[in-house]
């Protein structure tokens, strides 16, 4: 085929694995954010690189919605509320004045909104890789959220995934097909402050285990 | 709380960012591995990276099995040969030919088996963020093989994502509790040797599409 990768293979070195490490430390899932705009061209440029991201079958199925109108952000915003005074209507009493302080979401400063859904069956890939596990799908629209998130957080730039919506009420507030499925809704901009600690840490919400209580051998 | 973040942020320069781009175009779905060993210890340190990632409500829902048993192993290839063979049986006649063609998992050369599982119930989290959205577990377990994916590849390491396995047949060959769920069983190694264009692109059996695809604004 005339391709010769080898050639121009390119290494990694300490110093940018010690940076590449920073980079995972300083992500964070931003509620805060500075309402100051994206420069033009961006988000593009993000995506670009989100695209890099691996997919079943190399399928692709990531379907990126940016969502600029006000209306349709109110939209969002009122379903947000919606949901969340639900979710806090089942907490249990003594999580529920804790869950009340905490801010879930960035949806009214955050200047840039972007909707991430995959398509549940694309004819790219011609369905290899994904007929015991389609879920396969929807995970690698994950794969390319995280991608993005932490060439985000390389370019200064914060992302925060909102998670309490509904999907199937979302694909109508964005105009958008209806077997497309919710994957998450992110809120991207600069952030109030960085911060290597989870903000769900430092509100006394939870804290991170080590790796020993999740790895097994067998 | 004393908790002074500021002071030593990192800034990730252009420098970094150039790096990491190649660190995204570099990354492969490894299917052809070399049989060395990986280094004591390494398998660890990348995990506590993975462990970095975003999770819903901070639940770290991932599950861990780094499956070392050849016994074990041996059964994971058969349930792949068996998987693979009825998804050969459901190709169409155009693409039978070239599917079998496919080398769609490296699980005889890999010289580290790691299954991931997501724990669908966890009490880390406190149920925070996934009322509407349950799949959000197994996203931060996705969210967690991608970055395990980056970071590997940034030590050479490649890593292959295996999909063509029953879920629910998983569980009891690796005797992991019924309620947990496979995300991925990954072949983690030395690449046979690296490339920037994806296997499946280099076999033709599909490329890459731009950006402006999958891009709607609303």
């Amino acid at each position: 085929m005339g391709h010769q990768p080898l050639s121009n293979s390119p290494g990694f070195d300490a110093d940018f694995r010690q940076h590449f490490r920073d980079l995972l430390v300083w992500r964070r899932d931003v509620r805060r954010f500075r309402t100051d705009k994206l420069p033009d061209g961006l988000l593009e440029r993000l995506l670009d690189l989100a695209c890099l991201a691996p997919s079943v079958g190399l399928s692709q199925p990531w379907r990126f919605v940016r969502v600029d109108d006000p209306v349709r952000r109110e939209s969002v915003r009122a379903e947000f509320e919606h949901c969340n005074a639900e979710a806090l209507a089942a907490q249990s009493l003594e999580r529920a004045g804790l869950y009340a302080s905490l801010k879930l979401a960035g949806l009214r400063e955050a200047p840039c909104h972007l909707a991430v859904f995959v398509d549940p069956d694309p004819a790219q890939g011609a369905g290899l890789g994904r007929r015991t596990m389609p879920e396969t799908l929807a995970y690698s629209a994950v794969a390319a959220i995280q991608t993005l998130w932490l060439a985000a957080r390389a370019e200064g730039i914060g992302l925060g995934w909102v998670s309490i919506l509904r999907p199937a009420v979302m694909n109508g507030l964005l105009d958008v097909p209806a077997d497309w499925r919710l994957v998450g809704y992110l809120c991207i901009g600069y952030p109030a402050e960085p911060d290597d600690v989870p903000e769900l840490e430092r509100a006394h919400w939870e804290h991170r285990r080590p790796l020993s209580e999740v790895l097994l051998e067998r």
